[in-house]
């Protein structure tokens, strides 16, 4: 009996260790020291990417290199804002310039494309200026989240944030790079055709007529010569990593907070079968009810990013179909088109499928709620089972919408729909290549 | 020990000195007099708004300057329905005018736009003489329920309601009036070009012709002098006026009914961590019913102002988008079409916003219960948390459809659509200006 | 005391005695006896309808003249089925030489409204002949409930059922004897306008050859003769009647379930504040059931012709939208074309909120549950509470759709982006009347 | 007494034998001998029909003809992989040639219909490969779930699961040959019909020439002569057997799942008016569970197939919509044409309201639920209940959306507004047969 005894006692001594063991650590790591740096955070996740973004002027945080999330923080007087400030003036000048143009040529839906691209990266900037301001109200309850969901009796996930988050990341760039290259190839092979079939001046197909077509509005303010061409490449570049910017975040974002709700499913899978105390429930309702906050949060400070990335994407989709069954030039051509228009549509598909993992993962623990056994089933599951199902968890914009598949189809059947329409149209009205 | 109790004895007799005064205001309060009037209640903030509308004839009610809402009701022969009769006679007048004219020349799209304004006029001082029959019906509930919550347990809210509803009022009749002076602007600089470009005879380019035309159903009963363009000024103003006191009606009501909803969410809130007993949730859960009720009350006599207004705005947008394609004259035109489509969505979308205020937070208790403590938890709280969730609260249209961000947003993605589809036709048939 | 136990005893004694009245009462109504026919139930209300129909072989059933529904029911031989019989015969072979013209002149947009009239005609006769065969079905389980609720407990309604039914169906066929003789007079003035401006021989207007372009697939076989133009008038009228028979038959059928509904919310309400054993909560779940069995049968036979009716006036609705910006020829023209219009859009809005009544008045007990004191709440109200709002009630198109406000709003919302797809188109494309 | 207790014990050693009986039962069939052949198992309904599908390389299993589902496998070293590698490359040919040809002559509505069946035809091709390779981790489970509740306390179906499967399928397939056979016939005569009328030779109406034209993609490869125009039927056949047979799949599968449903429906229904203990409620849960589970696991690897289907089904009835007001040539070409359309009409909703149908059912046992007396309804018949409504039983298309009525009827309203549109265009543009 004593011996029995015994090995109880040593069993609770060294769990109550194990659990100082497990406070001190979680204390070390909410210094934001060495320890905290190891951990799998969502902070570490994305700051290679939030680094990059300081280049362009998005999301003008200073102290980024630290280690510790707490020291970074928006700052006016800041050198990265001073940076976004200098590609609001560049970019403005250049929406100025471009509207000019074609308010004077009278606005329609062709040349309407490149304005509504650059006014959407403009606003885009001004909201990632916005959401730096609110950086460190998210950043902190979701370190200490971290913190909390990285050590027992949460389970780590078997491939770390970090990984899954490079991933994806460097997939999409590589596509986007493949993308941009070929915007321009196609571009110049264009405008080759286009004054080989309706010019006979064809010494006017050079590299530098090209640009000077192509950079037309940095052309009106700048003379051609090396530095304008590539200030105008870099321009372009910019807002177009912008533009592949704000989805890649919101991917990011989503596969931060869908990891977590992950893990929580796990935690209470691994409760399966076992006898739970109420005051156990509690807690892991204690921690849905933090999770859920900070989804909460999170989508008040994106929804604006959000809104803007499906309007535009849906937008440049649209635009595109229209011109699905457009007789182009060469191959080149119908190479970019394609690969642009599946590129694009891929890139959409995987913003609202990431995001809507959050609200997947998040009903997952309700299954394992069904076999709890009757016995055990008190009322505190039962509130339990209630919240699981009572809320909408996940990203939004304005609240409008909610990044779910439903969602998802609900556009694509409108892109369908307006596709079947065109389909109809082409079939009654006759194509040709006009030389304009 | 009798310290003790005397100190208790002392704590209760204070507590309840305050009870019987709270009982009391609310006493002096209910007989409307000066004390009434000092609280903030919803008829404080809509009176002077009223008044102005007795002006234009709408919602036809006695007694407005009196500060008791009793004393407010719809009287058949009063001073009030007989500006309305007089504004139903006049404008009757212009449209069956309007309303021949176009017959004759046959219906089509564009011209119908203006026939419809003013039918939906005639149908509005119609509607809210509806309303007004059923001004007292209302506001006696509502204000025995303002009086309700602007006393302790409720705490009042940091803005008062008057000073909300006057800051949301002011700032849309400033676009508003904007809107109706760059209105006459377009009018006359389009009329002055286009007679310039299609006439010889430039002598037709004044003031007195552009009139002569803006006016035509009104000259055609009334010969052209000074009295009779100022009747044509003030006739088209009354209706605008209309046009933008239907929406800012409904504004002005959501935000009157979100505000209690959101005290009323503030006081669950504050209960958050603290022993309740059964009795109070029960009073809680009462209140809660009453707010319900106003709200189903209000919804049932706004239902057709809030039906017409909806799809009124949504033709006129719709109408609005049809031009968007066009090239305009001149820039005062491009300057007016874009001022009065974005000032008419944005006003759309403040009363699909503010009505969907009221849905917000009436669910918002609910965070707080998933708070209440297991041993706190009875079948009455159960009750109180499945009563937020059953039913929908705020205003509709007939029922067919609600005021919430879910409505919007379909409405948005159909004019979307639309616009795309103006977009494909746009780009396949070629655009002109006619002299016609 | 002696005398209390008294008064207590007769009381218990005088309501015993009530009680076997009433269910003497209820036996001899149900021996559908003289007492039966003074009752206020469905099959009194709806018989004189369907005596009505028989003439035009709808719902052929043998006996309606007995006042006992047992004795109602289909039979193969009998007169009502040789009527349809006949109906189905000469309506056949007006539609196949119907069609038989129009294939060979090639099937179009215009010519087809005409042949779908006519095949959505025998498609309803077929439908009501299927109707008829369950009819004893559902008319027997019907008639005991209507037995169980018009005594007490349960209270009658203030209108009787007779009279609403009797309100509407009247309204409504005034109404559409009205579009049928406008159609006939806005047919003739078409035609004599058309012989005036396109032909030269104005001799041609005559009844006699307007009647034979009228019933062109009735000359087609028979020679002109006063019979055949009366044999015409008739064939056109039937099949006018049933395509307005179909509608009021759901609205009548609406109009039966709901009040059942309204009287059992009655009852519910008539309970709120009062002590009630869970025996009395278990009875009124068990009628509620029943109710909604009831429903659910009714819906299951009349699913097709539910789908049917609906389909079809959408279709024509649309079809009117159609030719709403043509120029037409007469005022009469424009007074049918604009009565018909209304009235279609007025009768298919009467079919959807007559029939949306039922789910609005079935949840009508809920707002007496919410009221029920804490005490009482026992799980049978639970039960009662959560069985109510589980499941819809009502009539639909299959279970395609449901006839709800929701359902009519997004058909109304569909025509109306039909009609302003309609408008885009008439702003583009110039208008003439063709001599065709 | 004795006797009775001698009853009671021979009653409980009868049913002990029999439990013991239907265990050793259950057991031979799971070891899958001849007994297991005997039963009514979703395998056994399946075979016939996989093993005609081996023939066109779909779905490559090896051991089909083995009666026990453990044997068959996916092998990559087998025949059947073998014949659907080679009816990749067959097609792929095909399709790479038609690409060309297309490519060449211009994309555009009308010659892309015939490319994208050819696409569809590769996709689904390799989404039975995917599923084939899901095989044994779909069949095991299902295989024992079949045992378990063909045996009591579940009662069988009247009608067998195989004799409801053969049924559909036979049917199906014969309307799909008619459908195929007219193809050609159309084909020909629409063939014959445009050389008469648009060219002078009429020495090329034969069937060589029409062969020539008809497989224009294979002689493109290969010499005219007898072997490759059957190996034109043949190909073309494949591909139109796999569009089929895609469509069946998905309509067995949901038999097979609602079978079961309806089975487990039954046995909740025998259970009404009995008292059930807590024990078999948990046991009927359980089952319920595992249900939910099997379906869960199909539909997620059967997403990518219910998904193509779906979308590529609606993608050609609009395609044929496209068609519906252009005069056709010949009878025989308005009977393929109307036979066609309503095939694929028939069948696209057949396979929505068979997959429907899995949902329906299972919420059936809820209606037993309900009249569950009140002393009986535990904590245990509450989570059933519970458990019953929260989630959507079904498959679906990536849950994208779900295959519901609801579904269907919102595929079949775009359907009608498309159509609609058609109606419009029609009636404003001019028709005529062209000689392209």
């Amino acid at each position: 009996m004593s011996k029995a005894a015994d090995s109880i006692l040593k069993h609770l001594k060294v769990q109550r260790q194990k659990q100082r063991a497990i406070l001190k650590m979680r204390w070390r790591c909410a210094q934001g020291g060495f320890e905290f740096e190891q951990l799998d955070t969502f902070y570490r996740a994305i700051r290679p990417y939030l680094c990059v973004a300081q280049f362009f002027g998005i999301m003008p945080l200073s102290n980024l290199l630290s280690r510790n999330p707490q020291d970074v923080k928006f700052k006016v007087r800041s050198i990265s804002l001073g940076v976004t400030g200098l590609f609001l003036l560049l970019g403005g000048i250049k929406t100025l310039v471009g509207a000019n143009v074609i308010f004077n040529a009278g606005l329609n839906a062709k040349n309407m494309v490149g304005l509504v691209f650059l006014i959407v990266g403009i606003i885009n900037w001004l909201n990632f200026v916005g959401f730096a301001r609110s950086w460190s109200h998210i950043m902190l309850p979701w370190s200490s989240l971290d913190i909390l969901m990285l050590f027992p009796p949460y389970k780590r996930c078997k491939r770390s944030l970090r990984s899954r988050v490079n991933l994806v990341v460097i997939t999409v760039f590589c596509f986007a790079i493949g993308d941009h290259v070929l915007y321009y190839a196609s571009g110049y092979r264009s405008y080759s055709m286009h004054i080989k079939q309706c010019q006979t001046n064809h010494s006017r197909i050079t590299f530098e007529h090209y640009f000077e077509k192509e950079f037309s509005d940095i052309m009106f303010l700048l003379p051609y010569n090396m530095f304008s061409v590539c200030y105008g490449f870099w321009l372009n570049g910019s807002f177009t990593f912008l533009w592949n910017f704000t989805d890649i975040f919101i991917v990011i974002t989503s596969i931060g907070l869908a990891q977590r709700f992950q893990q929580f499913a796990d935690r209470v899978l691994a409760l399966e079968g076992r006898h739970v105390p109420d005051a156990l429930w509690y807690d892991i309702r204690r921690d849905h009810i933090r999770l859920c906050e900070l989804t909460s949060l999170v989508d008040d400070s994106m929804s604006n990013i959000v809104f803007v990335s499906c309007a535009n994407n849906v937008y440049v989709i649209c635009n595109q179909a229209l011109a699905i069954f457009t007789k182009l030039r060469t191959p080149i051509n119908y190479v970019y088109f394609w690969y642009s228009l599946i590129f694009l549509l891929a890139r959409t598909s995987l913003v609202f499928m990431t995001a809507s993992k959050i609200h997947d993962t998040s009903l997952l623990p309700l299954k394992s709620l069904y076999l709890v056994p009757n016995g055990h089933w008190t009322q505190e599951v039962q509130r339990f089972a209630n919240q699981l199902t009572s809320e909408f968890v996940g990203l939004s914009g304005y609240r409008l919408y909610y990044l779910t598949r439903k969602s998802l189809f609900g556009m694509l059947a409108t892109l369908v729909t307006y596709e079947l329409m065109l389909l109809q149209m082409d079939a009654k009205s006759p194509k040709d290549l006009r030389c304009t």
